[in-house]
């Protein structure tokens, strides 16, 4: 990390480039489950593909007639994909096979469960935390979620709220008669953001009370420890495209409002162990992984070089891809320079690139390139990104812009040389 | 504004200093209303009393018994109190006859309504709102409170949300099935913040939506206008003591979060048209304003010279007290060069200082000056004001610091040469 930082190229700043273990000691395994060995006429695939789904494949839950057309020409005639395919999407408040049975049916080809990374997916490597009392943060299936990701011992805010009912203050209905004060509740050693929570008050004021507490809210402790316990987080999306005319918060608002109350209170920084999702590099190395376990699934012999990132959203879905591949590039440089002597980075992939192809049909069209002037007073666009991500335009260049998904699969196909 | 900014006493940075009006044009009158001469045998006073509330005479719903004997010095033996007092809190959330009558009930002394001035009491004297469509943040009596400052038209976050079922989409339990577009909503003119709301995700996203829409939510606006529309805002508190150990977020904290985020997504600050609530100078002149109201009415002709004001929370009670006293030296000071030619300040008043005295039956208490440690990292202890305001420690040393309310009034009555 700090060789890497010191180079000064990947403008990622702080954070944790290498996940902790790699998939194949966790994963169950992706794709068909057949072993199926391609079709002699069809060439193993050296590429891999990664989707976003809102704005590419679907808008809400109406699929876009492009993604048809893109999917008829990546299976084969027995229906299977013909190439190692995955949907990376930083939503974290649904259940992956939820989310994977809505895409068979649009798409109207099978998807599996594990060819759906959500935004904290990642955090299955973290196995370092999945014994410990975490306190989890979100919405929808959460205690599922953070379950099937690994953690055995979860606290929700509701939990916490009920057990000590003299933190969550600010809702005048709910304020209790009396404070029962539990003493035997079980000491908090870590947090778990995994979405957008509903009451922000509560859920802000129960994160800090045990970050400042060290885990026993409820205490008073006269200084706030730093560090503090770890904190988990999926999703630093700002802003995501609903059906509204202009975006709409997203986790990363969340998280803003969380970085910047704890900095005021405690006069330092919000530091995480872990933040995934596009654009953090944890989420490509997962899928990089992913799609190498289905390409060895279907008995492709031909190692995956390179991965194409289909997104459409230049902050999270091209800034991500192109930092992968810096990040590729800087360590195949490395493995080579280490090959002399010393240990080999552990490295078993042989993914040497990632590009990042833009859609039209989501955030970046209603982004008019035209009206994007710098708001009165001000020599720039405002940096949207996280708080941990630097403002590097070269990152938020898109190696091709396209229409749609269809479009992008064509351009694939032909710069790979398929049919 | 700019001159006191230049002898860069103020601290206080771009606040408004000046109330629009003064208040001999729009308040009703304080205090007992029977227009009594005080009894012979008792002198007018020059002086005059502003009593914090929470941790100097109640906590929570129970009444200081040090309050009670500063109280009974304070009546007469008619029961009329013998200086003019008003009770200057930073609630919002209530009703201003609903705090009288539990402040006459606990202090067994009759307290007028107009006596308790509230977090956005001066509200009342920006007339130039009073006749435009503000959207209004809060809880508790919200409209009531609203109309009662003078506002005749006000849209709430949850009419507004109802409106424009598209732009609340946080909670998933929530979002709507179908996107009715109402084209007739009345354009929103201004914003209110009267105190902290519930499900701050809902109340950020709205406010920020008609702000950047000119008051057109659901449009889209491809620049945000800046300047943005008039933001009012009382309550500036970032905590404040609860039962809990440690302090609960104020209103302040969602302030916070509402700056930051309109800074993050437009580069630009969000600027208040007015923001009350101690410490801001504009509480302590609408309170000087009723002291002054209160002592005509009592027929005591004498003018009220100095203030007393009694708290126990150095961040808004003492700060703001220095911070008026320092504006009253530079006012009257002003007046003084102005009286050899031009114009003459609007200054009625014959106010000169302010004094603070800081009690130690509350915040001021729980923060135990041995513990004062500034966290790990850091050279100093962060500072809790607002952004508004600048750090400067000469103003958050209190005139002189008392164990409670009554030694306060004992030490009033010894400075005055009173009995």
């Amino acid at each position: 990390m700090a060789a890497l930082a010191g180079l000064g190229v990947l403008g990622a700043g702080r954070h944790l480039w290498k996940l902790p273990v790699r998939l194949s000691a966790g994963l169950q395994g992706c794709g068909p489950r057949r072993g199926y060995i391609a079709g002699s006429a069809e060439r193993s695939p050296t590429f891999g593909l990664l989707f976003d789904i809102d704005g590419v494949l679907v808008r809400g839950h109406r699929v876009i007639p492009a993604a048809l057309e893109a999917f008829s020409k990546l299976v084969n005639s027995q229906g299977q994909l013909r190439v190692p395919v995955v949907f990376v999407t930083n939503a974290g408040n649904i259940l992956q096979h939820n989310k994977a049975q809505e895409l068979s049916e649009l798409l109207r080809c099978k998807v599996d469960p594990d060819q759906v990374i959500l935004s904290h997916s990642p955090m299955k490597l973290f196995l370092q935390y999945h014994s410990k009392q975490m306190l989890v943060s979100g919405q929808g299936p959460l205690v599922e979620n953070a379950r099937a990701l690994g953690f055995q011992n979860v606290v929700t805010i509701d939990e916490l709220r009920l057990a000590f009912p003299e933190l969550d203050m600010v809702d005048l209905q709910r304020r209790p008669k009396t404070m029962r004060l539990r003493s035997d509740f079980p000491a908090i050693e870590g947090v778990l953001l995994l979405g957008e929570p509903v009451r922000w008050e509560t859920n802000l004021q129960l994160i800090m009370d045990v970050l400042l507490s060290n885990g026993h809210p409820g205490t008073g402790l006269a200084t706030a420890p730093y560090p503090h316990l770890p904190v988990l987080a999926s999703n630093m999306d700002l802003l995501w495209m609903a059906e509204a005319k202009m975006p709409r918060f997203g986790h990363g608002t969340f998280l803003l409002c969380l970085e910047t109350i704890y900095r005021k209170i405690t006069g330092n920084e919000l530091k995480y162990e872990g933040l995934m999702g596009k654009p953090s590099i944890l989420t490509y190395q997962y899928a990089e992984d992913v799609i190498r376990q289905q390409a060895e699934r279907r008995g492709w012999a031909t190692p995956i070089r390179k991965l194409y990132a289909i997104g459409d959203n230049p902050m999270s879905d091209v800034y991500g891809a192109n930092l992968f591949h810096q990040y590729l590039q800087m360590a195949n440089r490395g493995e080579e320079e280490q090959q002399t002597g010393g240990q080999q980075k552990q490295r078993p992939s042989a993914t040497q690139s990632c590009a990042s192809i833009l859609v039209c049909t989501g955030i970046y069209s209603s982004q008019d390139p035209g009206s994007q002037v710098p708001p009165p007073g001000r020599g720039e666009l405002p940096f949207h990104g996280h708080r941990d991500f630097s403002f590097s335009p070269g990152l938020l260049e898109a190696s091709h812009i396209v229409h749609d998904v269809n479009e992008a699969v064509q351009l694939v196909f032909h710069q790979e040389g398929w049919a």
